[in-house]
């Protein structure tokens, strides 16, 4: 299983409507995905300083889906049309669990 | 349940064997500390540019016991001993999953 990590820092502009849309196009990727065979992703808590905003943990059984995701149009349009906008900056990893 | 989730980027000077003793360091905490629900931890697989070079997930039945795994011996050590020598950069999130 491949196990891809987002942590994602908003602009300070970021409005909390365009936070909790950005939310709801990731918790809808898995209808629209079938190769994400788990999502799990929120905002941060803020129990410590400096962290990131949000983050997203998907889970896929291999490199194959992973870049079936990174390319489907679904990713493609939350990452332009709801991401980007209100995005300061985006770490990620991806590792084998 | 809190998932806790790190990603961390080495120095540049980091040797695989500096690498893999602070991996084995995050695979012992389960059995070191109690409050640990679920660790997932891995280097970078190199499928994408710019990505950290590690990262961890950890769940946690709730803040309180983040915060006792936070101030724990078993993870200062590995903090201090086996990290920062070789850390270059640190994310964070805390979440709700």
């Amino acid at each position: 299983m491949l196990r891809h990590i987002i942590m994602l820092r908003w602009t300070p502009e970021a409005t909390e409507d365009q936070k909790k849309a950005a939310e709801a196009g990731f918790r809808a990727l898995p209808g629209a995905i079938a190769q994400i065979r788990g999502l799990a992703c929120g905002p941060d808590l803020g129990l410590s300083t400096g962290a990131h905003d949000f983050a997203a943990v998907l889970d896929f059984d291999g490199a194959d889906d992973w870049r079936v995701y990174q390319g489907h149009p679904a990713h493609r349009a939350l990452v332009d049309g709801l991401i980007r906008p209100i995005l300061d900056e985006r770490a990620s990893v991806q590792f084998d669990v």
